[in-house]
């Protein structure tokens, strides 16, 4: 079973907006094991819709189509298919009663081309949406299943999970059970984690491998199927364990985490608390942490220190270490570190200086970082990154940097 | 001139990532007047790639790919596409010479196959890639054009811009000049200003008038056409008029600027230094402001007050205010941000403190927000919101609001 997303809006082919109803409709396609082999996108014009329709006919069983079911004269998907297949198009009597109510609810008077949203192609299955006014609908064929969906993501994806998977589950009759789990690493390249695992995705069947490149991370995505989902699990087991074998130690997480998540899961579990002194990186590491709910309680809070005065003044850092090591400097990044978890009363301390471009400062190139590292009263750590990129790459990458020494410190 | 974009990778397919790309294309083609007619999005398969290949040579002149260069198997776009030309791949010698300079900087050992990344279509047109290691191409038939991209936006967007647009401007030997202006505005929702001035929209021809809802902030797109610039320009410039008399009060910059590049202009400009102390917003006001080159200049620093001991201890709110009034009052956002200015000797303080949510604090629900600004020896002025939206978009909106503030303040 072979599905094709067709989206149909010239919105899309002006660069308006982002087809992220495909995005939607693939993961979840994915995740219900029926392939997604082609995305098409096609304007609002009936003779380019209808050659998508023809050529989608070739190459796949299920078609599936998003947007274009509205009240304007632009909007001709059901028309445009209800043609293709030589059906008409009539009123579907619960849709047409839940536009008038809506209507009813907001106060407005109903203009005549609204009815036009209540048509539906004669002899589909009706997708009601509860988010909105165009209901969706399921028409099939001896050979194809044609699903219509309205543009709105706020209506689509609600409608699908609702009313449209498990129709799809239900017609596919689906035994088979197809569970997907994602390793992430940080610290290794996508060719060169590829190169250490080459022939296990080589031998790749069931379960499959798929390597990703991230920003700055790389991702492998193992997806087994079996009838058993016990056994599906197994066989992503053993399939991981052949894998952290050998690249293990870049290893840091499963699935949606991110380094930044992690960390905080373990400051939470170690119940530590942290402060940070940023340079180059001018606050990023905190707003990354402030991000995830709950972060108030592990970070103390910081102190942005831009200005090599700031260093001084606020953050103490001695005159003669600026003046015979620079700010861009192991020395700096430690006495940050250590400075700024005693000013903030915090357990750890994370300092971050460097040059983020694209000037060079104190002679080093952009992409020169130091990151200190002070937890409770062991010594100060500090790396030395040589990162490259542009300036706001250096910046995320350093704050990644960041967070991978310090799960490996704490 | 009739184009379609292709893009190829299977994480596509499945879900993984959305294709931002095509929107990109498709923005800058409108621009030039090239109609996009269709987007394709096939997986990394060589034989459905070439089905796609085929089926775009009936019904565009220029084919744009996008992904497939990469280093590892999965990338085979210039594989596929030259098998089909029936012409050979071979080494460029100056995307070999940077791809082996790039492992120098990083100073990482080069595995095999990068190589790989070197070759392209034999007589094609090579477009360096200044972002990155795999290079684009060109390749031109009598019948059609061929481009090929790198499939990450921060390698293909500059490529593009800087590379492909101009070439194909030439190849075109477009005469008629279409330029464009983007006006944008904040503090205005997009419907109220498409209300406003929807007499100008309708009556749209020659200049288009197109709306856009940003991420907090509403945008209008004139574009424009006429064989002399000059007179484009002079078109946009009666538009612009018309548009600003409207809804001048809310219009805040043209172009790909933002309100904190506006900030960091203005401050620039009055040179002006500047200190954050940043709660709820925990670092985003400074990182945002950093991201910008040469912020250096303008940013004393600042610190990241997420706890209330911070703001006690470091930034010296009196302990009465915090008692009385709370953190999240008119009095803690004015102490911090009179402080913060002193502390870090700048000419400006800004604060914000508040409720990101998702759960409220001291009885406050998530959304209220103070933000503090004290300029030299002017009092100080606290501006108080309430926001909708989620903790990221609460946190965003605050940081906005903040350079719109400041904006009208200095």
């Amino acid at each position: 079973m072979h599905a094709e997303i067709i989206a149909v809006g010239s919105e899309l082919l002006l660069g308006q907006i982002v087809n992220t109803n495909a995005r939607f409709l693939s993961r979840t396609f994915a995740d219900m094991g029926i392939n997604v082999f082609y995305h098409t996108v096609v304007g609002d014009n009936a003779g380019r819709l209808k050659a998508a329709i023809e050529i989608a006919e070739n190459r796949a069983d299920m078609i599936i189509f998003t947007g274009g079911l509205g009240p304007t004269k632009d909007d001709l998907t059901k028309e445009t298919i209800a043609a293709h297949l030589q059906r008409p198009l009539v009123t579907d009597e619960r849709a047409m009663e839940s536009i008038e109510a809506y209507f009813k609810r907001v106060g407005r008077t109903m203009s005549e081309n609204n009815r036009k949203q209540a048509l539906v192609i004669e002899g589909s299955e009706v997708l009601p949406n509860d988010h909105g006014m165009a209901p969706g609908m399921i028409f099939s064929t001896e050979n194809h299943i044609y699903m219509l969906f309205p543009g709105p993501p706020k209506e689509m994806e609600p409608m699908f999970l609702t009313y449209a998977r498990p129709n799809i589950m239900n017609k596919l009759q689906v035994q088979e059970k197809i569970i997907s789990r994602v390793l992430r690493f940080f610290g290794i390249g996508e060719s060169q984690l590829e190169t250490e695992i080459d022939d296990l995705i080589d031998a790749q069947t069931n379960p499959t491998i798929a390597p990703l490149a991230g920003d700055g991370e790389v991702t492998l995505r193992i997806t087994a199927k079996h009838q058993s989902e016990a056994a599906a699990a197994q066989l992503i087991d053993d399939t991981e364990k052949l894998i952290l074998d050998r690249v293990g130690e870049y290893f840091y997480g499963y699935d949606e985490t991110s380094l930044m998540s992690e960390l905080a899961r373990l400051l939470k579990e170690k119940k530590l608390t942290i402060a940070a002194a940023e340079s180059l990186t001018g606050g990023m590491f905190e707003k990354e942490l402030t991000s995830i709910p709950g972060a108030g309680s592990l970070l103390m809070g910081g102190v942005v220190c831009y200005h090599p005065q700031v260093k001084q003044n606020v953050l103490h850092v001695k005159e003669e270490t600026i003046a015979h090591h620079g700010v861009v400097s192991t020395e700096c990044a430690a006495e940050l570190a250590e400075n700024v978890a005693s000013l903030m009363n915090a357990d750890i301390g994370i300092s971050f200086t460097g040059v983020a471009g694209p000037d060079e400062l104190e002679g080093k190139p952009a992409g020169t970082v130091f990151i200190g590292i002070k937890v409770k009263d062991r010594p100060v750590q500090v790396e030395e990154l040589k990162l490259a990129g542009n300036r706001t790459s250096i910046r995320i990458r350093t704050v990644q940097h960041g967070c991978n020494f310090l799960l490996k410190c704490i």
